[in-house]
């Protein structure tokens, strides 16, 4: 059975999405491949990226500007949008580049569910992807979206998808954000 | 807000459990914190392996002699839980110990399911977690638990519980495990 590259995606309202894209990156990397994180949304990410350049073969290419809304948020939703848009077409020059064994696309889907990116435009990037993989029978390039509310036509698309769904979380017990665990 | 030590479970049918729980680890290990990686059941873990090496201040402790009743599976029932029981006898300790900032106790879970490990026991282990943070004000042990079928009495000690929701499946489409993705 030929090892093809396929598409992931972690979607869901629990933790853990994000997370496990973390966990592939550092299973793949085992394997002398090369990989990219591609960072829609955020914007800061002190403890892993700290990991990661100890990783060989990994390149984290930051594109989002933080998230839109929060407090300390001093974009307009314009400026998210256009960030958005080239952190996509980006990652749609990666995909095409076939230098990459894995890919992350981290948070494109809350990009998309935030409204910065259209659905049609990431259905395109999905279809560059899976074009590779028909012209090119080696073509070993799995992509991976994180993110709240995949919509069906990307769970359509994708090879894998496994909904992360939230069962107790601690912010509800008066617990904030823990280093390591949250960022 | 105090920064306290919390019992996190990666439980549900889908991938990505055992893939989070590694996702923690780069990330927790990007703090300069002590991280000990216990695995019940699996025993052969190449990719993550080889990258957790590089990673700081991580430890890998494998207790696990394989899955149970598998294609290559030599060893008795009473074998697997002998194993399994002194797995989890080292868990204890090491929670004991006060020395870790971080611990996953990988496939406990899919032990405990397979009736390798009796529930009373693990709960015990969480137990003694929990009256480390009662005890020590200061401590900030995160303990993980990852496999299928977390039982609603582990769920009830825990803080905080993601369910890995399988949507969709490669192997249905008849791609097997993947290097980098699977293992």
């Amino acid at each position: 059975m030929k090892d093809k590259g396929i598409i992931i995606v972690y979607t869901g309202n629990g933790k853990g999405k994000t997370t496990a894209a973390l966990g592939l990156i550092l299973r793949t990397s085992g394997y002398n491949k090369k990989i990219l994180l591609v960072q829609f949304i955020k914007n800061s990410f002190s403890g892993e990226l700290k990991s990661l350049k100890k990783l060989k073969g990994v390149k984290v290419s930051q594109g989002g500007k933080g998230f839109v809304g929060i407090l300390g948020d001093k974009l307009s939703l314009a400026e998210h949008r256009k960030t958005a848009l080239e952190t996509l077409e980006k990652l749609n020059k990666e995909i095409k580049s076939e230098k990459w064994d894995l890919i992350v696309a981290d948070e494109i889907l809350g990009a998309l569910c935030g409204k910065l990116i259209k659905l049609q435009d990431v259905l395109k990037s999905l279809k560059n992807k899976q074009s590779l993989s028909l012209r090119d029978k080696s073509d070993n390039l799995d992509l991976v979206l994180t993110g709240r509310k995949a919509p069906k036509e990307i769970i359509n698309l994708a090879d894998l998808v496994t909904e992360m769904k939230e069962i107790k979380h601690p912010f509800k017990k008066g617990i904030f954000g823990k280093k390591g665990i949250d960022f």
